[in-house]
């Protein structure tokens, strides 16, 4: 077989080990070859090691971690038994993925079912299509799909209608756009993919939200980029709209327990950091989601957008603003005017934004922009020539058409749906899981739960031989942050949740006694 | 305005300039602000010099190129003028396209028309969609769609219907291939990124057949690929079909006028030439294009086939085979056997196949996948997830639909249009410019001409001005080779085809006379 592998060195690979956390008790009694690769599989199934990646030679391995060549040798022999591991003469060992095992890194693919057949899949933040809108939609739009079929179908920067509506809604929404400043991206990845191509080299340093959308950070650690994390500052306060207070806040830990379950710790960006951050390291790029951030889903005020992007200017750092989740403020009355986008706000052509119709209507549509000067605009589209050449046009016409005289009624059905659900983890996480908590957003597509100090990557890891995938913390985070959270997914239907928690309780008493336990053990308390 | 500009040294942009043939004459004529200026104008609307690169200094461009300063500066100022250049005090000079202008380096968008209002776009080689074909599948798959509507859409690998019916396609032709080694991509394209990033990495090299397809090279050289040209071999012969004598070839021009219509040369595989390149430079990646090659239409046969093959598994060289055109054979009859898919021949897994729908059905569908092994299947679509996450559903379900019962009617229909406008080509050019020159390939979207002498750049740019877009000879080759040919693609009606030829010489006496020209000259006989 031909070679295509890429090399991890033993220092990488044993500084990604260290971050790759098991369930304690049962590590201590594994023998240390099953620990190694238990976290070697850890790695790969979560998508912070590449499959392909060529790992160290055994001598060489031992050395960095200190280990006999036994431990590594049986380690990867492991490995290669399981099919997380090919190895060839002469030409080393690389990553790999068993056969039907899904792409790691996400929870595209069926997670496997229990004993009992059953299957949870909290990997994934993601609504079904509202029907019966999207269906009569595509109905439409292959009606119009003569006038198209004539000619190549090649449309780098999108089909006009699609364009004329996505800026027509920034428009509603108190931003004026005009049709050349949109681009048609397949998804919002496939915007943000562009638009990393063009503007982030090699080395280049892009400041982060911490916690932010794994994807995103994992996309841009792929570019080369160096991550800078800029953590949240915590605050008590009520939720989402209100006005921020002068003065920053003392930075406080989200992991605290939610005694008073009115006052819970209100997240917002950390201007003194934000300041520090981009006056020190000059990020070519500060990428931000401030219209309820994922995974926290954290609204930021009118004041704090000016303030970042006042930094940003002075810095000379381009704001990459990820809209995914900006219309899916389920928590936010009517009434209620939200806050402008940050490029409404934005005075020196330094805002580039990126945005979806993946989440309020529906991600097989594969329909995402992103909105900037015309001038980068056209460069994108020059540029994607070589990647996609083009969003296909039927998916184009069907979310102009939902981006028009339905987009109320679809809006309505999604968001109630999420806010159902999300009222139904408030309800039921505290009943089952006392120990953790986790501040109430006014909108987006996510809870980002504290585990009250159980390792979120060890509850994944028992939640993967039981049917349920679980999104741990750490894979929003840089270098093993935010270990003891994990973001669950308000698209689960809210009927559901009853049961599911009763399934992450018993999980985690699993999880906190070390493994796998037997049925009755599952209702032994949390060890925290 | 934030800074998001890659910067173009003095040296590259004079060896650059250097490939940027204007129409001679003029160019004697013409001071040497102007040359440069539409130098640059060139390379920037062929896509050869990207948007947005930040041009050297004019003092330092001038040193480079031995001109003064005072040319440069005035260059510079014309280009401004003309949009295609941005200026910032102290932050200089970059590349830009006017307002409305088309995306560089493709013809995707519409042709700026002549003063008569006429327009003749022969830069894009992409056939209108089969209709009614097209309109029934759509409305067939869109019943579908409520199965697909309940979950989130996002299909890494494929969805699987489509994923089935691409490898029964490849079953039927002789390859037999299970769902499990398909990848569908956005596009070819989509496939090919995917491919190139996954395998090739900055200063790899790649050998690549000279000619070949203008957007792959350009992606290659954006990775950061060495491209290593593999010239054809010219023998006479019949077209397309013939087996093989035995011992190479002598090159032979293809640039050799059409003396012996019966014997034109017929391009293969240089044997000596790619064991010579794979021996030599031990290349990642061979890419070819052997089934009615883009922009030749060569047919390469089994022997030559197998013997890449060997020399690619001698060397260690992965062999990415783009199978675009597979299925474009207009010009074979029925009974005559196809020579079979490179993978079949392939018995040490060194062939990655990419593929399409978007060159037989409709590229509005940016339908194409990748058939490998399913490992790398795997670790493809664990990638994908930091581009473009998947593929739309909806066109999934059309291309299904539509390489299932309709693959027959839809694949008559498509190939009778491509080989009636070849045969109205073939009749058409000898007619009014005799001394151009082409194979007659038996398949494939385009003829490959030789324009005896005439600059496919000069004919391209006169062409611009005159509502006609030409895709000239060196955006198939690297560092200027193929100046003195074009690519006419067979994607026009063949109604059109007289009409167009006629416009073709008017503009060939024009670019040999130097450029424009009033009405009464353009009866004068070409200058070769």
């Amino acid at each position: 077989m031909a070679d295509w592998h890429t090399t991890v060195t033993p220092p990488a690979l044993a500084r990604l080990l260290a971050t790759a956390r098991l369930p304690e008790p049962a590590a201590a009694r594994r023998p240390a070859y099953r620990t190694l690769a238990e976290q070697i599989r850890l790695l790969v199934t979560e998508g912070r090691l590449p499959v392909g990646a060529r790992l160290p030679a055994e001598r060489e391995l031992a050395a960095a971690l200190e280990l006999s060549r036994t431990t590594v040798a049986t380690a990867y022999e492991t490995l290669r038994g399981d099919g997380y591991l090919h190895s060839r003469r002469g030409a080393g060992s690389w990553t790999a993925l068993p056969e039907g095992a899904p792409p790691p890194g996400d929870a595209l693919h069926p997670v496997p079912p229990d004993e009992q057949g059953r299957t949870l899949d909290l990997g994934v933040a993601a609504l079904p299509a509202p029907q019966p809108w999207l269906g009569d939609a595509a109905a439409r739009a292959v009606e119009q799909l003569p006038c198209y079929a004539s000619g190549h179908g090649h449309y780098p920067t999108g089909v006009p209608v699609l364009r004329e509506a996505v800026a027509r809604r920034y428009t509603e929404r108190g931003l004026p756009t005009t049709p050349d400043q949109i681009l048609i991206t397949t998804g919002a990845m496939g915007g943000l993919h562009l638009l990393q191509r063009a503007l982030v080299g090699r080395g280049d340093r892009v400041a982060v939200e911490a916690p932010s959308y794994a994807h995103t950070l994992q996309a841009l650690r792929l570019t080369g980029a160096r991550l800078v994390p800029v953590p949240y500052a915590y605050r008590p306060g009520p939720t989402g709209l209100a006005a921020p207070e002068g003065g920053p806040s003392a930075p406080e830990p989200i992991t605290r327990r939610r005694a008073d379950k009115s006052r819970l710790p209100e997240p917002r960006w950390d201007r003194q950091e934000w300041q520090r951050v981009l006056r020190g390291a000059a990020p070519r790029l500060a990428y931000v989601i401030p219209d309820f951030h994922n995974p926290t889903g954290v609204l930021i005020d009118e004041e704090q957008r000016r303030e970042l992007l006042a930094a940003a200017r002075a810095a000379g750092s381009i704001v990459l603003v990820d809209e995914t989740t900006a219309e899916l403020g389920w928590g936010v009355p009517e009434s209620t005017p939200l806050p402008r986008p940050m490029a409404a706000l934005d005075r020196s052509a330094q805002v580039v934004t990126v945005g979806s119709a993946g989440k309020l209507l529906w991600g097989g549509l594969r329909i995402g922009w992103v909105r900037a000067a015309p001038a980068l605009v056209r460069r994108l589209a020059s540029e994607r020539v070589y990647s996609d050449v083009g969003t296909p046009v039927l998916d184009q016409l069907i979310a102009a058409e939902l981006l028009g005289a339905p987009l109320p009624a679809v809006r309505a059905h999604q968001l109630a749906r999420l806010r159902a659900t999300a009222h139904a983890f408030a309800a039921a996480l505290p009943a089952h899981l006392p120990g953790w908590s986790f501040p109430m957003p006014s909108g987006g597509l996510a809870l980002w739960v504290s585990t009250g100090g159980l390792s979120g990557a060890a509850l994944a890891h028992v939640g993967e031989h039981d049917g349920v995938r679980i999104a741990s913390g750490n894979r929003f985070g840089s270098d093993g942050a935010f270990e003891h959270h994990i973001r669950i997914p308000l698209t689960v239907p809210a009927a559901t949740v009853p049961a599911a928690v009763e399934r992450l309780a018993v999980l985690a008493a699993r999880a906190a006694a070390g493994g796998r336990l037997g049925p009755a053990d599952g209702a032994q308390p949390l060890a925290v």
